[in-house]
């Protein structure tokens, strides 16, 4: 089976020359799809084409988005490079073992991708928990600040040490996982729900709920199956919600009040 | 014992912006210790630290040499990252082996530096042939453009990972090694002596005999008693040479000639 190497995702990238920066360490290391997600400037940019020092297929084939969520739709897993999140309960790996379990990922035909946040703001809790794992750099705690193209080149480094030295093959006997819609799917149809039960109380707490439920979900990587049972128990907890409604509230009518 | 982490030596810099993100890259994973051998627009440079992003204590402290050689007279260890270089005989590593050999060095409190060329040119040969290994990064063969920061970072960070991990204890039990100046001082010795011997012939193939020569001995790892008594060595063959030339002379002056 062909390998396909995981693919780049930058979310709101800044500055047109850290794209191209990014796009020569891709190369360097034999990666070649990149993603952007709403860069800060458009899309083409001279600037990325001047400073990938000619690695400029991967910005030739870049492709845009207007959210991570449509960025990762097509992908089965989804690390995401950054300090490790405090409100989230993810895995979190080093850069080797994360290289060597998404080898084995795509050594089973799954499509997989790296997250990385733009310059100054790094990636929001609610895009973080869209994947299944956080890649942590093992950084000096004294000086944090590391170069977007920096953070990828380590990764890049390690997926190629990965594919050379082989990986152990882990979670070889996992079913596919969904891919990144199918979730999607999944969750906006449990807030939907959830959201009309009156769930998400305090309003203003619901953006952390999502991004709990979210990469609570995330990390039990379904298979479809799974996912369509998991939709299925969402339709009939809300049926059984309503249908328990709807007798309290034929109740009330046929009784009669004290006044 | 204290570890002393390895320095970082940056031959014929070019760009001040790479110097500044090479500081970067060192403070990121914790190194400090840099030293520039003739950068080219001379030092200091305002743009170093402008593109440094506020690791300026490696820039601060940066000491300046004149040649490679003395800005390893002190190191008891030098890796040259570099491609295989075709004329010398010297270990290949990868960076992680590298890393953790290194550490096992600096563990028994010997100091080591890792040799980076200028973004044109690279490395000199007779540069190389100080070193005692050449680490070679797994890069892609179609995209060889590697930006200098991002060598250096691919270093740093797998020393990182080696501290955090621990290394294994590799060279432990093998005597101290002489410092560069110590091997320098015998290189140049023994070559002295070679040269009065008509040792280097053709004369335009001293360069590479030269090093040759000194990556062989430098790859022999000697202690400071062995650089003694290999000096004394050379001393001795030299001047036994001398005494074989005199006796010769005085045979032939003793004798007449036929005509």
């Amino acid at each position: 089976m062909e390998i396909l190497a995981p693919c780049v995702i930058l979310d709101k990238p800044q500055m047109a020359e850290n794209i191209g920066a990014v796009a020569r360490a891709m190369a360097n290391f034999g990666l070649s799809d990149l993603r952007l997600v709403n860069p800060r400037d458009g899309w083409p940019q001279e600037r990325a084409w001047a400073s990938a020092s000619g690695a400029e297929w991967p910005l030739n084939a870049a492709r845009i988005y207007d959210s991570v969520e449509a960025a990762v739709a097509d992908l089965h897993l989804v690390y995401a490079t950054t300090a490790r999140p405090r409100e989230l309960q993810l895995p979190v790996l080093t850069p080797r073992v994360a290289m060597a379990a998404m080898l084995s990922e795509v050594q089973s035909g799954h499509r997989a991708g790296l997250l990385f946040g733009g310059e100054r703001a790094g990636l929001e809790t609610a895009d973080i928990a869209l994947s299944q794992a956080v890649v942590t750099l093992p950084i000096d705690p004294r000086f944090r600040s590391l170069n977007l193209a920096q953070a990828v080149i380590i990764l890049a480094y390690e997926w190629r040490m990965t594919m050379e030295t082989g990986a152990p093959a882990i979670f070889r006997d996992a079913p596919p996982p969904a891919d990144g819609a199918a979730m999607l799917g999944l969750y906006e149809h449990f807030e939907r729900e959830l959201e009309t039960a009156g769930f998400f109380h305090p309003p203003e707490k619901k953006p952390s709920m999502v991004q709990n439920l979210r990469s609570a979900l995330g990390r039990a990587r379904m298979s479809d199956q799974e996912v369509r049972t998991f939709r299925g128990v969402v339709t009939a907890l809300s049926r059984g919600r309503g249908r328990v409604l709807e007798k309290l509230a034929r109740a009330k009518a046929d009784k009669p009040t004290d006044r």
